[in-house]
């Protein structure tokens, strides 16, 4: 099967834009937040009811499938819409971040990493050609190229010789990759040097691939620099594919990459905090997020949020939130993990409705405005 | 609101009876397995997973609610069914187990039982009186009277003594409940001595009330004593009304005592045992537990039970389920919950159509098969 992977532009608003990317398993409407699968599960959810989130497209991530089950497992049952049976779109990465972020005693060269894999100890070597390998046997609609992710704070010498490294491998990804009903998007690095995301982006985009992302980004420097390299680097993305913001998904910091032409998201904070307890408020006075162990929910009958359409807040009060809570009940993880995910893919929702009505600008005011900017290093 | 909580039988194969008990939640249809919601959860799962299990009623536990979130808050959501979103009929137990078998440092004096809460440490008192209140307030369709269950093994004299214990508190229970829209059934103690058993059932089916329990079996005996004591108690309840067999719930447990004439069972071994790893397969040729972390299953592309209708096996394969269980994904948990509870109410199913058929005592000849009988103490 030969898939068009298409991105149609269908709506404009200053840069914000509101697509349609084209799926071999269906659309991808745009601004799209996707919650993220690390083992093959969104966390405590089962399909039914992540799709009753109104989650269009999920990822799923190479690294840990690649060792548990192994790529085999889950290609004997027909890639992983078949193992996990989600129907939707799905995108794995390509274990690039969790092989620098994740592993002990790695030694890198020109040719890949071998690391430690900290639960066996085993030695395990990544190399481009095996994680493109590894996610044509996954069999997501979107798979990811191999990159170097440097960390921050990183020196502008470790991040150019990343982005040279991520350079070379992206050639060879694309030269690796054997299926075409799989999209390989190639990842922009380069630090919070300007000079640097340009010079991977243009080494990127020649290549013409059907999606581009920016990887490199909330691996802990602070938020308005963030915002910084993302208003840098969208414009050097090719306009007519989708731009993905990787590892991103605050409310402020999509809202702010919207604003500058990315379309699509992903982060585990939803999940993650869901299951220590918290709950995402979406409010036009400001987000919150609201601890259920807090002593003021005991008696609280209302919903999490009243207009919230979720089955969590259709059916449950913040009173019985907080008795799971209290009593450490998995199903106040499920309940909550429901409504995060479904707060963050409403929000991407609103995100589009105002980009299609032209109101983006005012809508998200209070989330554009940013804060004393950090000055980027050059 | 005055219910009539009859308990109409419709067909009756032996002693077998498949019977239909009207709540004002809803119909009963017997033999019926009650999942266990302890902390107004059946853990890990949804009510609408719940749902689609099969599962008619559910049972919670007085004990664990009455110290979280306490009886108060329970009732300012509506009762139970409204706190916890549960639309059938619930069904909660006295505290009575819990107080005699999870509490250390007990005083029981004749009005009641004084301990410390092992989470807190705080002195906790239940009496029959407030075992009725608390039950009055959560709201549930069927309350059961305070009894004392003595551990497996006591002595007679042991045994005797809590007997006329339960009678004394099952009168101040019958005169302390105050809803005619909730069921108060009694339970019968008398620990494996037939004699004993008579005399509590005697004492209690004086009152005419809608239903009876056995209680006191299945806390640590061999199976063949609780089957013997359960036949020699059975025939000592009332006909028209329901019989329910408390804390049982294996496929061959059940189908002894539906043979002996009982109705109603609860039991959380199908979901702790699916937090374990394990799931429930029902097979002509004898049952089976597998645990998913067995290698076998590592590549297994088949369902569970190719013959369940479950969420779980219309989905998901062994070898899904099996990477699940070696990720520790909470999701193996839920998906092993939804299949156990669903194969136990699926099993109650075929007792009730077997006996509706007149072939019970043919199509589960293997379970009631009985191996040698101990000689029951007297």
């Amino acid at each position: 099967m030969t898939a068009s992977f298409a991105f149609t532009i269908e709506h404009r608003d200053g840069e914000a834009r509101a697509g349609t990317f084209a799926t071999p398993h269906g659309p991808v409407y745009t601004p799209c937040f996707m919650p993220v699968g690390t083992q093959a599960t969104v966390k405590t959810l089962t399909p039914a009811q992540l799709a009753e989130t109104g989650a269009q497209m999920i990822l799923a991530n190479t690294y840990h499938l690649s060792l548990q089950p192994g790529a085999d497992i889950v290609a004997g049952a027909g890639g992983l819409h078949g193992f996990m049976q989600w129907p939707g779109p799905i995108l794995t990465d390509s274990g690039g971040f969790q092989v620098f972020s994740l592993s002990s005693l790695r030694t890198i060269d020109d040719d890949g990493v071998t690391f430690r894999e900290p639960k066996s100890g085993a030695l395990v070597r990544f190399t481009p050609e095996h994680a493109v390998a590894v996610q044509n046997a996954l069999g997501a609609d979107v798979i990811m190229a191999f990159d170097e992710c440097p960390p921050y704070p990183a020196d502008r010498e470790q991040v150019e010789g990343a982005v040279e490294r991520t350079l070379r491998w992206f050639e060879r990804c694309v030269e690796a990759h054997r299926r075409s009903d799989q999209a390989l998007f190639g990842i922009v690095q380069g630090g919070v040097w300007p000079d640097l995301r340009r010079r991977c982006a243009e080494g990127l985009v020649a290549a013409d691939l059907p999606g581009y992302a920016i990887g490199g980004v909330s691996v802990g420097e602070p938020q308005t620099l963030i915002e910084r390299v993302v208003r840098v680097t969208a414009p050097l993305l090719p306009e007519h594919k989708p731009r993905y913001l990787m590892g991103v998904g605050t409310f402020r910091e999509m809202a702010q990459a919207v604003a500058v032409g990315v379309d699509l998201f992903d982060c585990v904070m939803p999940t993650r905090v869901a299951r220590h307890g918290s709950a995402l408020l979406l409010g036009t006075g400001g987000d919150r997020r609201i601890n259920l162990k807090n002593a003021q929910f005991r008696r609280d009958y209302e919903p999490l949020d009243c207009v919230c359409p979720c089955y969590t807040c259709r059916h449950f009060s913040r009173a019985y939130l907080a008795h799971l809570v209290r009593s450490e009940e998995i199903l106040a993880m499920t309940l909550l993990s429901i409504h995060n995910v479904a707060t963050l893919t409403r929000f991407a929702a609103l995100l589009r409705c105002a980009i299609a009505t032209g109101s983006f600008a005012q809508e998200f005011a209070h989330y554009l405005q940013s804060g004393p900017e950090p000055v980027l290093s050059n």
